[in-house]
């Protein structure tokens, strides 16, 4: 199953748009998870068992992973284990390389790991997403409008009668059959995502930036036509429950935030 | 002691501008490395020991690492623990990512590993190198303009009266006080790499792309003026042995390898 037909299919079963960040700190999670072996991996096994339900998949940031070494080697994949098969996997490892290296990505991420998507950084053309679309069953999101303060410098200067982020969006589509690339757009832009997705409705769109990063949710969904839209929230979720609360009050934290969350998406939609 | 004075006396020591890759593949690698517990940082050794004389520091694509997850972790850290502390390491990562992502990837790359500089891919701007370059004694080479075929996508798009990558360039140089911060050119880009180093001949370069990737070396040298340049070649040195090759014929190919390259590097230049 390709990943815009698993993304219907979770979206309509789970009736959610919702990608959990499992952007996993151990300086971060609750005092109760350190007593175990590998604390960033019960973690996240606790935050899918509250979630998996009300959500349509989860987001890994490999920057929380890679900075726990081997650690971090055994908490990605144990939680890719973990994650039942329906629900999507994102890995936000925002790579950009070229020939083997980026085959070594794909390998990694999508062979060995089992991530079905991944976030690519366009900087080095479309040579950067070769080997991971030729896994027809496997999808990119490329980095378009980013919603950090700097995204201005450059994907917001102007070539012609485009920005940067235009030629990104348009020479991306042209690649491959375009059928497993999508991109990623902050939530502060949502003058660009409704002209973005009222002329590629069908194109898929990873959406990080609400919650705390302080975006309005109203004012996005009211501009986002399409369904094919995926909504990234991390801290308000996972970091919902205190240090000190007891893993049955944790998850219950955890799942009340994610309810919430999915809760405000829907109620701005008439979902289909 | 910070990276271009620790360029400047190892480009003295050993006579050298040249950064060997370690983008190492156990497929490619010498079957008698395969009878050790960690093949790749048993290959990685036999290199420097070849090396380390000669050439001015090491280059890991970390992809090749990732690609061999718990393995590939301990494979990067004794290789970085292996290196002697004058020669420069050089993390080739491409990261670009923000804030705590970011941060992450500076405490694994720069303070965990021991890295001295990583290479950074601009498109989220001058926010994806600020926990990087707080880092006083590391360096980041910022991607500019790079020696795929694609980079003519986006790289090469022109904005008023300048080149995306000019604009990288002129927008990093701004970034912090500008004295770790270097940039990477491939080195099929001569007038350019000649245009850049003729009005910034402090600012350190990174060149990939002799050797086999087919560039002229010559015609580079001819117009690079500026001695903070560290070029870098891999395949034709890392697997210059033959498969079957003893452990002694290895070293000693790989050697005469990096020597040629070296030689073929200072030959054009009078070295200062």
């Amino acid at each position: 199953m390709n990943f815009i037909s698993k993304l219907s299919s979770i979206r309509k079963k789970n009736q959610s748009n919702l990608i959990v960040g499992l952007d996993t700190d151990p300086l971060k999670i609750p005092d109760v998870f350190h007593s175990s072996e590998n604390p960033a991996l019960e973690f996240n096994k606790a935050v899918i068992d509250s979630t998996k339900d009300i959500c349509a998949g989860y987001k890994l940031n490999v920057a929380f992973y890679e900075n726990l070494e081997e650690k971090g080697v055994q908490a990605l994949r144990e939680t890719l284990r973990y994650i039942p098969e329906d629900l999507l996997t994102i890995c936000d490892a925002k790579r950009g390389d070229l020939d083997n290296s980026a085959e070594n990505y794909a390998s990694v991420y999508f062979d060995k790991l089992g991530f079905d998507s991944i976030t690519i950084s366009p900087y080095m053309g479309t040579d950067s997403v070769i080997p991971f679309i030729k896994r027809k069953d496997k999808h990119v999101f490329v980095l378009a409008l980013t919603s950090n303060r700097s995204s201005s410098d450059f994907e917001l200067l102007k070539s012609g009668d485009k920005y940067l982020y235009q030629h990104v969006t348009e020479k991306f589509l042209q690649t491959g059959d375009g059928k497993n690339i999508g991109f990623v757009f902050g939530a502060n832009y949502v003058s660009e995502i409704s002209d973005f997705t009222s002329s590629h409705p069908e194109v898929s769109l990873l959406i990080p930036g609400i919650g705390a990063q302080g975006n309005d949710l109203d004012e996005l969904m009211n501009n986002l036509n399409s369904d094919n839209f995926l909504i990234n929230s991390s801290r308000d979720i996972i970091y919902a429950a205190g240090k000190d609360d007891d893993p049955d009050l944790i998850k219950e934290k955890i799942r009340t935030a994610a309810l919430r969350v999915n809760e405000n998406i829907n109620g701005k939609r008439n979902r289909k």
